[in-house]
């Protein structure tokens, strides 16, 4: 008799995109019964929810009733609110929480995970300040001794959930991996395209907010079709620009993939980064009351990033480099003009 | 006593994009009188606009009452209406005009125009047939016995004209034609990059179309912004793949610059060959019916375009290759289901 060995997955997150990616993962498993185990562990951070636990609606209704309410979830999709119950034998990780609380649930990991794991952090951010950058893949690999691929892509969870068409980009330096994370992913309607560039996958990911800060500017002063498409090439340019300068082995292709060229098109069209940049200019407000009266007092990531890639290149004499994210920055924390995103680039 | 040449040049069209050009260059022979003589000729197809000469009412006006009210053109530009007086000892020709008439133009000019002229082309179009294809910029060329290059971007001509910031790719073989033809182009608001790429420059310009065809559909079937991210995406890549596979010298950044990337991205946003798709998919009319009534009778370019790369590529045997291109055909003109766009790509 042979035993054989599958994967167990724990999905670290539970929100909008956690849940997507839990109903795809949830179904993927179930054709690969001999690579995965069938039930999906879902950490879910407990929240009360008409009185119950939100782990045992969603358990009972297969529904994330709070967070992506009317879909259905597969059934094998299990919620756990322990952390280290949720990932206890795991095989794999996936990463799927907002970028600040990414530091306490490493510490909370931290020896638990066996180092034959593999994670994928779908989280879209950077640690960026004056001394250097580190990519979130990065910071959870060295704090779990353990792989981390990325996956990005033009991919509102809300259509990806009603598995309306759309791609997304696996980085992954190992090919094996790639595979492996394929498989997990693919759908006919969610595709896939694996590349080993994963740093630069990963920077799409967050340097395209501060363009969608630039598009929305462009948005607010009313400039037309033909500056917006000025500016966002402008800006693809620059994240490319950006990768290259301060990483080995960033690839121009990786831009034509969905993290890159098709991810700034969504980004640019709708999102939060573009329409409260064009309330920027509209309602003359500072970014950080439209935060308060728009967002809730949440911090935009695209001047966030803005202003954190700003600081960085001031620190190495190098913004003239990369007059769009630095334009961005003067205009929303400097009292520049709205009208220099077209002037100063 | 020296006496200097200076270039004479004739802009041959004066619709929309053509009197929004002749207001460029119109202002650019006057920052440079050592290299441009100051007059600046362009060809009027004549018509009579309120029981007077269009031509009578551009001199005297400044202004192409008809096709760019509201602009003022430069006063230095003059409306000819005879095509061999407008070209008579013109070293630059700049060929703005519809496909359709840069048969009989060329046929006109034949044996008038000397060999030590150099044209641009601003025409966006191709002739496809199942014997081959040939570039509008090269049937100049032979046609004259000249060098032509092209120009092409996102550049809506009425955006241009109010001066509204965009830009533009030149391709140009030889770098001293892509620089002089940057002195003739290049303003703040309308900023010119030069490439030696004239065949990808010139592809993009036509092929875009097509892809706004299947992002017409994706709008009317209602998919959303990541599908049509996607869309818009795997068809710069099919641009990108047909340039590659039949002809010599297509360069990946080529679709990076204007007339790539962000002329695609206007053409996705706005546009008639998007509209019309979108009314496809929604009234489920013909697309004859539909270019009689929302075009006036007039081809949709496009849809016409998808016909005759169809053509060509049913005729090598290579219509899987390009699954964007095949299924715009196929769901256009053969009755496949809208739906195929996102299923068949």
């Amino acid at each position: 008799m042979v035993t054989k060995t599958v994967e167990r997955i724990t999905i670290i997150g539970s929100g909008n995109w956690g849940s997507a990616i839990a109903k795809i993962i949830g179904n993927n498993v179930l054709d690969h019964p001999d690579t995965f185990e069938r039930t999906v562990r879902m950490w879910v951070f407990q929240e009360q929810y008409n009185g119950e636990n939100l782990t045992d609606i969603i358990n009972r209704e297969h529904e994330n009733v709070k967070y992506l309410p009317g879909i259905k979830l597969p059934e094998n999709v299990y919620a756990e609110p322990d952390l280290l119950k949720a990932c206890e034998n795991s095989n794999i990780l996936v990463f799927v929480l907002p970028h600040q609380f990414i530091q306490g649930v490493c510490q909370k990991l931290h020896g638990v995970v066996s180092s034959n794991c593999k994670a994928i952090s779908l989280i879209k951010g950077l640690d960026i300040s004056e001394q250097g950058i580190s990519l979130i893949s990065e910071d959870i690999s060295q704090q779990l001794g353990i792989n981390c691929a990325v996956l990005s892509g033009a991919n509102i969870a809300n259509e990806v959930a009603q598995e309306k068409f759309c791609e997304t980009t696996i980085g992954a330096t190992s090919p094996a991996d790639g595979e492996f994370f394929y498989k997990m992913f693919h759908t006919p309607y969610f595709r896939v395209n694996v590349v080993q560039d994963k740093v630069g996958v990963e920077l799409c990911g967050a340097l395209k907010n501060v363009v969608a800060v630039a598009a929305g500017l462009v948005d607010g002063l009313a400039l037309g079709d033909n500056t917006k498409a000025a500016i966002i090439r402008r800006g693809l340019l620059e994240m490319r620009k950006f990768g290259q300068t301060f990483f080995k082995g960033v690839q121009n292709e990786t831009f034509f993939e969905s993290c890159g060229v098709a991810d700034l098109i969504t980004t640019c069209s709708g999102g939060r980064n573009r329409k409260v940049a064009a309330a920027f200019v509209t309602s003359g407000k500072p970014i950080d009351q439209l935060e308060a009266e728009l967002l809730n007092g949440q911090k935009l990531q695209g001047t966030s990033t803005a202003q954190e890639v700003n600081e960085f290149l001031t620190a190495r004499n190098m913004t003239q480099g990369f007059p769009l994210f630095t334009t961005v920055y003067r205009i929303i924390y400097e009292g520049e003009p709205c009208t220099k995103i077209v002037q100063d680039v």
